[in-house]
């Protein structure tokens, strides 16, 4: 099992830099006054198609030889909108594989980015074997949303992008949370960050129901979530940590919280207040766990990432009812 | 009368560096089909206070001489926040004159910024008369909202951005629209924005009642709006162009178009599902100028500020509520 390095990262950040927006790290003193710290939000609900998830597709796809010309994915939605964007953007087609109880956010988004949508049963089916057996019929290439190197490193790239950041305005954080559902986006950055900062404490987010990689991270292996847990962060709902994800992140992460859904929509709140940026549910559990305790921020310089933006009227109306 | 010059963005692009956020110019393919053209969007309420108004605010208070420790403002919400703030940041009282009727999230801001907040009737007293009154009581400084060299010039330093971003990335744009109340940051991206891109044709956006700019660039010389006139927008419900951004503006702005309420709720609607990003009224009527068929973007690439995102949540709803 080859893992990404940071010469992988490198390379995405070049191959993916005229297509992917540099968002900016976010600061509002009226939060940090709130919590007695100072937080820098990785604003990823301005990438492209919505969320991180285009970093790592656009690596994918541009690493791809000329040869191939149909891509096939499976996604809950964001990994799905962002390889039929990025595979539009090379002009291949993109054959994308999504749970039928996805955000139809999510569902429509990936049509309009020129993907054609397969759905399934989430409960019931493997998306792994409907993607092999897609990909076997179709003659074409998987774009795996964790377990590959390209995707990781393309992650990776927010990692470069905090961290170039943060020595040109002199800052070094104590901490960074990041979710995670498989694992690629929490894997990517910790390469990237701990390359330049090699001693912040990197601590993973999850939902109640969904805490995995907290799980696996105590006990040393990988386990799986009840398949009759359910949670609104639709992004990160994973049953498990992926093999390569979970080799690169047991050694980089110190610790991991679990956050219920209703903080995740307290956090869609604050974010709207203090930061002006639309988030998911999963996209914000990171800063969920400041906000309902669960990481001690008091005095300490905390990066958090929000990681995506693509959520349903009723979802965002509900979380705007908390404030 | 004396006018700012590229020499003097340049000056305020140094001197905000260490303090303002270099937003991003966000890009959504869906929205580009949606309306036929390209569309980059400068999106400042991700700037700190969440509007452009930091940028002039702070270019205005690190540029006054050590001995000054008090400043005075009035504005009917984000050059109150953008003040406090900036004043905050190098240690100074700021005295804030604020209408009754702003927007609570704009009041409560600008006193969590720090700000000693002073309210008046904006349809019978004069801001400029109170303030002018509270400078000479409390010795303090003025700092007015777009009649002042230094402010204008820093709103400008958005131009030098989107020039910037634009050259890197071998865009030549057709056309920018920016909104307009008071004019300073019409006036300070249209100095940035010709000195690299000279073709480049300007569009003002306002409210419709307040299309006082609209109506002085017809005629030729400042007029003023119906003192009986309302509007949602509350940014940019200005009386009058200024004397300094009517003299810049009438020289770079080609045209004005004015936009119902009801189209900048739908750009706020716009730009929660297509950008991700929140607006408020008054930051969104360039955005809603395309949307409601005023400008033609098809076929063109067209830079659009959004100005800010200050709104309050009930405001908010009714924007949502509209999809």
């Amino acid at each position: 099992m080859i893992l990404p390095s940071y010469r992988d990262l490198e390379a995405a950040v070049k191959r993916t830099a005229p297509h992917i927006v540099q968002t900016p790290l976010l600061e509002s003193a009226l939060l940090n006054d709130y919590i007695g710290g100072r937080v820098l939000i990785k604003a990823e609900p301005l990438q492209k198609t919505g969320s991180f998830k285009f970093r790592g597709a656009t690596n994918a796809i541009w690493n791809l030889p000329d040869e191939v010309t149909h891509v096939v994915a499976y996604s809950s939605g964001n990994h799905a909108a962002a390889v039929a964007a990025a595979a539009a953007s090379r002009g291949m087609i993109a054959t994308i594989i999504m749970p039928e109880d996805a955000p139809a956010m999510k569902i429509a988004n990936t049509k309009a980015f020129g993907g054609q949508v397969v759905t399934y049963d989430r409960y019931k089916e493997s998306r792994e074997t409907i993607g092999a057996k897609l990909a076997k019929e179709q003659g074409a290439t998987l774009i795996p949303p964790f377990e590959y190197l390209p995707v990781i490193a393309g992650q990776g790239t927010i990692g470069v992008e905090v961290s170039d950041w943060l020595k040109q305005q002199n800052v070094t954080p104590d901490q960074l949370i990041c979710c995670t559902g498989g694992g690629g986006l929490l894997a990517g950055i910790s390469i990237g960050i701990h390359h330049h900062f090699p001693d912040v404490t990197i601590i993973a987010a999850e939902p109640e129901g969904f805490d995995d990689f907290k799980r696996s991270l105590e006990s040393g292996k990988r386990v799986s979530n009840d398949p009759n847990a359910r949670s609104i962060c639709d992004a990160i709902v994973t049953p498990t940590p992926g093999e390569m994800t979970f080799a690169i992140n047991s050694q980089h992460v110190s610790q991991a919280v679990a956050v219920r859904d209703d903080d995740a929509l307290n956090a869609i709140a604050v974010a709207w207040q203090y930061l002006k940026i639309v988030a998911e549910p999963g996209g914000a559990v990171a800063l969920a766990a400041i906000l309902a305790g669960k990481v001690d921020v008091r005095n300490k310089t905390t990066v958090v990432i929000v990681s995506g933006g693509n959520v349903d009227q009723d979802i965002f109306n509900r979380a705007l009812n908390m404030l």
